[in-house]
């Protein structure tokens, strides 16, 4: 088994903590290792041959030096040249994947989401390289505990039988709420994970007859040598870049392809995608507050708050949710309700071009 | 003309900003100077004969360093080894100055309030002083602005003329609302300001009548030598402090003696008494917002926020009539209307043993 994980995200809606050159997977939002020292952490336990990150020339540092710890499995950090969402990236490691063990099963990991129940996470893994080695795309579904409307779905065929995997029927944009509802509601609906399991060469098939372009592309990388060794593919791999379109996994392949299937999951799932999300990460208090890094909090008559600060005392007196993050040069006081806002913050700074805080 | 300015004070309203070893006076709410900066500069402009500063061991050392670009004039800073309230401070004051010059005015000021029309104090202390020149003890009364609950009354018989300084009446402890909305409407009430204008002779003598356990123990001061020079006077003031009772001026000598006459002074005049302050010494913008030491603040649908800070950019979304300070060690969220409060924060964190951030 090979995993992949996608670590090229720069996302600013944890902003102050989350920075261009630190965005979410590089940070620490639970307070000890990083979105993407939890991901490695994570797979360890399947005894991955390999792990390939994918990330981008800024973070691409940074990326190898908090992986450096966990070596005891070869770990390749792979910088991307520019953006160009999921399908390149994951065409780029199936290619690498594919030229070392055609059939080798590979696991594609977002390096940015939490995960409380990581047995659960290895289970539907296993379930689902099962049904990858027959040669299917399979996805991992998150069986939804909310009518989200901020999440794609997948719907499954479960008429068949009792337990996963299951032919998926169809992918669904974010829905409106009484759609959400009505999935929520029907129990064949899973929120759409981001998290993939097939073989290097079932995926590289799949896109050569969904994604001609970038498979022609990636089919003229040469691998030379020991194929492990990609500093020598540098070059080869701006080519690649210079010439793809940016088009996502989910779009160019996994909705049209009539080979795939899902593993529904209940395994304590986070996105991670915004402050508000915190309390799904970290415990809250009886209060329903949480408080991150705090070395110590006094609370009067308070509630609700997710407080981050770097190593502070915090005191909150007669407030309620409100978001509070508190880094050395930044502070984000953010009714809890408006998480979502902070991106603008982020623009806001950006225009007036105070560049030391991004 | 002597300055004498009462700098022992240790307040826990403006935690985490002040700490036991750095009250008030010794920090910059404005930041800028620190409260006591600003006293001492505010007086520059009278050119005073000497400035005798009256604070606690713990603080001299801090006292004496703020105060080092002051020396054109002569500034002595003097230690009390315990608490005793304002008679003791004001009385040892005045046997020193006694003692070189009886008939010399001295002008005792708190070391931390704010005072936005310097040249109206200028004009109320020359005003004062003439008073006291001719053996008044004459308080600076400040024309109230709205019916505050929060401090004593100066009642003033303006019957006979029709400027200051006035005879007065008595002195009124903090009243109920319907009394202070009475005194708004009379005219002749004013606040409490703790500013004093005497000769020392003067004050001295009703030390001697009112507070005559005093007065012994001021008595037995021995002065040799050159009088301002201090250091070999600490053993006697330790002594003299050990005898003498805990007393203020305005209990012990104000509301007693028939010589008292106030100076009423309209002057932008703040006793600075908690966070929520903060807007009477540094300006809103048109959010009603006061932001201190931001390095940058975006504003996304907030207002009435105070927010003081160590150098930071500060982003507020969606929240209203909060109270944020943050420093190196700390962080302080704050209902706008519980700025009271924040000492009962700091009581807890003393119940905890969390000494260093006290």
């Amino acid at each position: 088994m090979y995993i992949v994980i996608l670590a090229g995200g720069s996302g600013t809606r944890f902003w102050p903590l989350s920075r261009t050159a630190r965005p979410k997977q590089l940070i620490s939002i639970t307070g000890d290792r990083t979105m993407l020292q939890r991901t490695v952490e994570r797979v360890m336990p399947l005894k991955p041959k390999r792990i390939l990150i994918i990330t981008n020339t800024i973070q691409a540092e940074e990326t190898e030096r908090q992986v450096v710890h966990y070596r005891m499995i070869p770990i390749d950090v792979i910088a991307e040249p520019l953006a160009r969402n999921t399908a390149p990236a994951i065409g780029l490691a199936a290619t690498i994947i594919a030229a070392h063990d055609p059939e080798g099963v590979m696991v594609v990991l977002p390096a940015d989401h939490f995960i409380k129940d990581e047995q659960a996470l290895q289970k539907a893994l296993f379930d689902a390289a099962h049904a990858a080695r027959s040669g299917y795309l399979v996805t991992l579904g998150i069986l939804p505990s909310r009518p989200e409307t901020g999440y794609g779905y997948i719907e499954a065929d479960m008429d068949l039988r009792g337990s996963g995997p299951f032919p998926v029927r169809r992918f669904v944009e974010k829905p409106p709420l009484d759609e959400a509802v009505r999935y929520l509601d029907a129990g064949n609906f899973f929120w759409n994970s981001g998290m993939f399991i097939w073989r290097a060469d079932t995926v590289r098939a799949e896109i050569r007859t969904y994604l001609p372009e970038l498979d022609e592309a990636l089919s003229r990388l040469a691998f030379t040598n020991d194929i492990w060794e990609l500093s020598d593919l540098e070059e080869q791999i701006a080519a690649v870049y210079a010439s793809v379109a940016s088009v996502s996994i989910d779009y160019g392949v996994m909705e049209r392809s009539s080979r795939v299937q899902v593993v529904p999951v209940e395994m304590g799932w986070s996105d991670v995608g915004s402050w508000s999300s915190l309390p799904e990460v970290v415990a809250a208090d009886e209060s329903g507050t949480v408080c991150v890094n705090a070395s110590g909090h006094v609370s009067l008559d308070s509630s609700g708050c997710l407080i981050y600060v770097d190593n502070k005392t915090v005191a909150t007196v007669g407030v309620h949710d409100l978001i509070v993050v508190s880094t050395p040069d930044a502070l984000l006081i953010c009714d809890r309700e408006r998480a979502q806002d902070v991106k603008k913050v982020v623009e806001e700074l950006g225009k007036r071009g105070c560049d030391f805080v991004l």
